[in-house]
């Protein structure tokens, strides 16, 4: 059977800042699997002006149980004041499922 | 509380197509934040033979109530006779939701 | 009025081998477009250590009907013992979403 998980979508100034953010969710087990998905152009408002940012676009795979640690976690140590966080729920394979969930267990022993 | 938000997936035939749909959206103010996910290989059918193409993947986010004008919209300014147009709902954080919201307001005077 | 679709998400180790799953895919009718969204780095726990891997994501867009079946075709075909399989649905334009139906359904004769 399909186990549903959550994906966490945000974009991080760099790579150094995109893998520094990925470690400490992984030594968190606050995710089981980080995806750098390379380089984006990001346009949008800001202060009223066109804007436009060379960034980089990271994917968060993560267990349901997980998911709301997960996004504090986020905002908490994302460089940006207000980074883009999305999340939404997807259908994992069994196995793959299986895997997420024991990959986000809290340690018994930090 | 987290908000909801609508992301939309398209894909244009390269990175001058995908600049003009941005601004385009980005000034009517039918999504608050376009990113260019960069350079993608499409396969599919056409006509009978396997295609493949090289496009650019952008994804739109937007406010719920702006959603089905963005569709409208990138139906009628895209390119392609049938565009790739795939659309998800998604939490935003409490902090990003506001700004997704706030951006995507339609001007009192345009 | 809009279509309801299947999005699935896998990884691969190579272009070649994202090259391989595609054509099946494509040749099984399993989906109707097959999208390499290009070179990606997977962080995760691995047997107690933290791993990286450089990788291919390739994104399926296919019918709900066919959806179940997509899904054993990549567990069958996929190169790695736990794959990372992930699906959700997503609405399609109404022309997008009718070609996705056409192109997805079964030949009545292979």
């Amino acid at each position: 059977m399909n186990t549903a998980v959550v994906l966490f979508l945000t974009t991080l100034p760099d790579a150094d800042a995109a893998d520094v953010l990925a470690r400490k969710v992984l030594e968190s087990r606050l995710a089981a699997c980080v995806t750098q998905l390379g380089a984006v152009r990001s346009r949008y408002h800001w202060q009223g002006k066109l804007e436009t940012a060379e960034e980089i676009q990271v994917l968060f795979k993560t267990s349901l149980v997980r998911s709301a640690e997960l996004q504090r976690f986020i905002e908490s140590n994302h460089p940006y004041e207000t980074p883009e966080i999305l999340s939404w729920q997807a259908d994992a394979s069994p196995a793959y499922g299986q895997w997420v969930i024991a990959e986000t267990q809290r340690p018994l022993h930090a």
